[in-house]
C-alpha cells in the first residue's frame, strides 16, 4: 500500500516540515520502529510525487499546482531535500508509491494534475485489466488522451475529470468536487459489476482544486475495512524536540492546519481521528484566519 | 528522427563493436563532424534501448531476447559500456530515441519484445491521437494489455503482434513475419484514411524472431521520401584504425554479417546500399557459415 | 563544452523564460539550426543543473539557493518544465553538461552551492589528475569534505571557497568574490606549473552570493582563445514571436536584466557583447530599479 | 545495513535464481514477514549492484566481471529482471545498498571492479572523514584515481588494491587475496588509532578474482558483534515450491554451490552456518566437479 498525505494550511507551510524533516513523515516513516529496530528505513520506495499550490497567486505563473516526481526513493533525493527546504505552500499533496500496477516511471507516480485539479489514489482497482476498455470508452476524446502512464490510478483520474461538469472551469465548488468523487466510485463499482469482479477495490481518492480537498476512504465490500485514513488539525505543526519529532499543537480553537494521511504522522495518536470506512471528508476553503473543523463533512457512499 | 541499427551475424559479435566502440555507431554518431567541429556529441538522447538474442540456445534461459533500456543518454552509460564489452550475440537491435511522442521513460524506449518477437520503429504515425481508439479496439484482450508506455510505436507493435497467425508460435517463417509487417502498414493506412488524416506517416519497422529480420522503409505518401534506411553486408566488421574507425570488409564472397541502419555506419559510403522508399528487406535465417545476400527480398508495399 | 547562463534581474523572472520556453535557451539551443536542419536537438545532454535564489527573502527558508539537477536531458525533463513554469527568481544559474571529466551523476552536475555561495564552471582543468592531490592538500578539513562527486570543476569550487576570507560570512563584497576568482585561477596556474602541465586550462568560472555575479573568461595560454562568453543587458527579455522567439528589449536606459552566457541566447547578435579572453565581469548588486551597466568591471587576469 | 550475497557454483547458475525469483533473495527479502505483515517490501533501496564473471572464458571479452548497477530499487527494475533471466555465471556478487555514506549515484553502488578484482563492503568505516586524507596519501597515483564516487567503501577498495603485490597480475592465489584483506583491515585499524577514533568500524569485505572468494566478518571492537554473515553450501539451489520458495539441497556430498550472505537466504536456517565475528572465509577455486567445503578457512584477525 502506498503512503499519502494531504495538507491544507492557512499560512503557507514549508514543505520540509511535512516531507523531509519529520521522522514520521510519509517519506521517513518509522512509526513502528520499536518493533523493528534493525531496519533503518523500512518503507516502500517505488517512486514518489509531491504537488503543491503557490503561496501567492501570480497570473503569470498560472493556477495549476507544481509537481515534482521521481523514480528514486524519496528519502535520499537531493532535489526533493532542496526543494522542500525552499518552498512554502498552503496546500500540498504527497505520495510514496508501492507498486501494485504499472511499471516504475515518473508517468506512473502520483499525484497527477490537469489544469487546477490535482489527484492521487491510495489503493487499487481490482482486476483493472477487465474494465480498462470500458472505462476508456466512457471518456471524451480530450480526457482519453490525458493519461501518460499505465496505472489504474491514472485512469481513475481521467474518469474523475469526466465527472466534473466543466473540467476547464475556473472555480469548483466543494459540492462539485465531492460529487465527482462519488460519481467516480459509483462508475467503477458499476464497471466491476458488469465484469463480474468480486474482489473488492480500494478507492481512497484525494482531489483538490487548490482550495477544497476531498478525500474518500472506500472499499467496494460490505465486510472489509478500507485502506486506513486519518485526519488531524491544529494551530501549528512544528518540531517539539530535535531529531525531527513533530506534533500538532492546539493552542487555541483555530484550526490553521489540517492533514489527511494514510496513517498518523505523529506519535500522539490521540491527535489523529480515524476516518471511517466508506465515508469521505471535505475540507472547504475558508476565511483567511482559519480552516474550520465544521467544514468537515462526512458522507456515506452508496 | 531516431537512429536505429539491426545486425545479424553468423558468428556472435561483441555488442561493443556495434554500439560503444565505433565512432560512428548510432550512439557515438559524428558523421558530419567536420561540419560542426564545435559540437562534441551532436546527437539526440531521449533514451535508448538494445535487444539481443543468445549466442547459444539454452532452454533454461528461454528464447526471448534480452533487452537493456535507459532514459539517460547512451553515450555515457556505464551499464551499457560494461554489458556491451561482455556480451556477444548473433542478432542485435539498437535504438536511440528522439522523442516525437511519449514522455521520457523506459517503457517508451524501443525495442519491445513479446516472447520471441522483438520490434522497433523509426518514424512516427501521423496524428496518432485520432486513430488510437480504433487501433486499440482492433486488438484482442491479450494484446490490448501488452503496451506499458504511451507511444504510437508501441501500439504499432501490439498491432503487429495481432497480425501474426499465432503470436505464441515457436517458429515463424520469414513470409509470416514479412506479411504481418505488410498487414500492419495496410491497417494503419486504413485507420488514417477513415480519420481523414492526410499528413504522411513514417513507418520504418524492424521485426525479428531471433532468426529472420524484416525491415520496412515506408511513407504513406506518393511524393515524399521515407526516413532513410541503409543496408550493408560483408565478411567482418572490424576496427581498421585506432579511435573507433570501423569498416565492413569483404574478404571473400561470404556474407557473415548484415546490417540495416538508419544511416551508413562507416565512412565508406560505397559499402552501404540505400533501401528504396516503400520497400522492405527480409534477412532470412541461413546455414551456419553465411548469411546470403540473395536472401534479401524487396517487396513493393501497397 | 558545456553551455551555461547566469542571469540577474531587478524583477524576479520566471525560469521558463530563461530555460524552457526560448528556442535558443541553453537547453533548446538551435542557433545554427539552418546549418543542420536534419537535427532536431543537436545539443549535449550529460545532465544539467539550475540554481536560483528566492524572490523574497524569508528567514525560515534561508539564504542558500535552491538547486535542481538531473542526469536525464534537460530538454525533455517534466520536473524541470513544471518547476520552470512555477518559479520566479532574481538570480539564476543554468548549466548543461557535456562530460569532459567525471561520470554521469547528479553529484557531478553544476552548479554547486555552499551556504550562500553558488558556483559553476565551463571548461576544464588540463591534466587535473596530476594536480588533484596537491589541490586537495591545500584545503582545510572542512572544505576537503565538501565535494561529493569526482569532477575537476567541483574541486575548483572547493578551492574557490578556500580563497574567501570567511566562507561562512553573511555578506560578501563584490571585491571579495572577484578576488577569490583571481586567487583560484592563480593557484590553479601555479599547480599546473609545478606539475609541468603545458596543455592550457579553460577556466570560465561563475560565482554568486545571490547579489553579485562574477564570471571569468580565462585560458591559461597566451595564444589561444578561451571558451566563449557573452554578455547582454536590457529592460526586458521577452517573447516577440510565437514559438519561443525571445529578444532583449532596451526600451529605456535602465538595465533591468543582465545575462552572461556561453553563447548569444537570441538571434540579435548585436545585443550580445563578447567578453574578451582573460578578463572577468562583475555584476554588482544595485538599487531596486535597475542593474547598472557601469557596474560591469573588466579586470585583466595576470 | 546493506544486504549482500556472494555465490560460487561449479555449474553456471542463472542470476534469476539468486536475485529476482527467490522470495528471500537480498532483493525481495521478506524473512521476518510474519512480524510485519502490513509491509510488502520492507527493505532498503538506495541503489544496488550485481557483478558476475563469464561462464566461458573468451579472450575477446576479457577477464573482468560485468557489473550492472542502478539507483532505482532492485525489486522493480526491468533491466535487472531481464538480465537476470538471460544470464548464467559461476561467480556472482550482489549488493543492495542502505546509505550510510555517500549520495545516491551509480558511482556509489557496490560492487566495484578493477581488472579481474571485484569488491564489495557491508558495514561502515567509523568517522571516515577523519582518516580519508591519510588513507588517500597512502595510495599510489594509479590507485588514488580509481574511486569515482565518495563512499568510505570505495576508498577501502582502493586501499585493498594497494595491498596486492601486483594489482595487474593475471593470477592471484587465495593466500594473496586473503592477506590483502587482512592488511586492509590492519591499515584501517591503524588509521583509526592515529585519529583517536573509538567508535568501532564494521568491515565485512567481499573480494574475488573470479576464482577465489574471500569474505571477512569483522568489527574493530572486542565487545561488539560484527554485522551478520552466513554461509551455506549444497548440491543445488532450486525452487521447491511455487512462488519463489528456494532451498539448498544436499543430495550427495559434493558441494556444487556455496553462498555467503548477510543473512540466511532460505527458511531452513539449519542450512546456514553463522560465520563468527572477526574471522574470514576463503572459498578456493577447485577442480571442475565440486567446490569443496574443506576449502573454507577461518583465520583470526588481530
Amino acid at each position: 500500500m502506498c503512503r499519502v498525505v494531504a495538507v491544507k494550511s492557512t499560512t503557507p507551510i514549508q514543505l520540509a516540515h511535512l516531507l523531509t524533516r519529520p521522522r514520521h513523515s510519509i517519506i521517513n516513516q518509522a512509526f513502528d520502529s520499536r518493533l523493528r529496530l534493525d531496519l533503518r528505513r523500512p518503507i516502500n520506495g517505488d517512486g514518489f510525487g509531491v504537488g503543491w499550490y503557490d503561496s501567492v497567486v501570480d497570473e503569470e505563473l498560472g493556477h495549476q499546482p507544481c509537481l515534482f516526481k521521481s523514480i528514486t526513493p524519496a528519502w535520499n533525493n537531493s532535489n526533493l531535500n532542496r526543494i522542500a527546504e525552499k518552498t512554502k505552500s498552503p496546500l500540498v499533496f504527497g505520495h510514496v508509491r508501492a507498486t501494485t500496477a504499472g511499471s516504475l516511471s515518473q508517468d506512473n507516480c502520483h499525484p497527477w494534475s490537469y489544469e487546477k485539479i490535482m489527484f492521487m489514489h491510495n489503493g487499487g482497482i481490482a482486476e483493472f485489466d477487465k474494465i480498462k476498455r470500458k472505462l476508456q470508452a466512457s471518456l471524451s476524446d480530450e480526457l482519453f488522451l490525458v493519461p501518460q502512464g499505465n496505472t489504474d490510478s491514472e485512469w481513475a483520474f481521467a474518469l474523475y475529470l469526466s465527472k466534473l461538469p466543466d473540467v476547464h472551469a475556473r472555480e469548483f465548488s466543494p459540492a462539485v468536487l465531492r460529487d465527482a468523487v462519488l460519481e467516480t466510485i459509483r462508475h467503477l463499482n458499476e464497471l466491476a459489476r458488469e465484469a463480474n469482479i468480486t474482489e473488492p477495490s480500494l478507492l481512497n481518492f484525494f482531489v483538490t482544486d487548490g482550495s477544497t480537498i476531498v478525500a474518500s476512504r472506500y472499499i467496494s465490500s460490505k465486510y472489509d475495512e478500507a485502506a486506513s485514513l486519518y485526519f488531524s488539525s491544529g494551530t501549528t505543526f512544528s518540531e517539539y524536540a530535535p531529531g525531527g519529532h513533530y506534533r500538532m499543537s492546539k493552542s487555541d480553537k483555530r484550526e490553521n492546519i489540517i492533514m489527511v494521511a494514510s496513517e498518523p504522522l505523529t506519535f500522539e495518536k490521540a491527535d489523529w481521528m480515524e476516518i471511517k470506512t466508506n465515508t469521505l471528508i471535505v475540507i472547504t476553503p475558508k476565511a483567511r484566519s482559519h480552516v474550520a473543523s465544521q467544514a468537515v463533512t462526512l458522507a456515506m457512499l452508496k
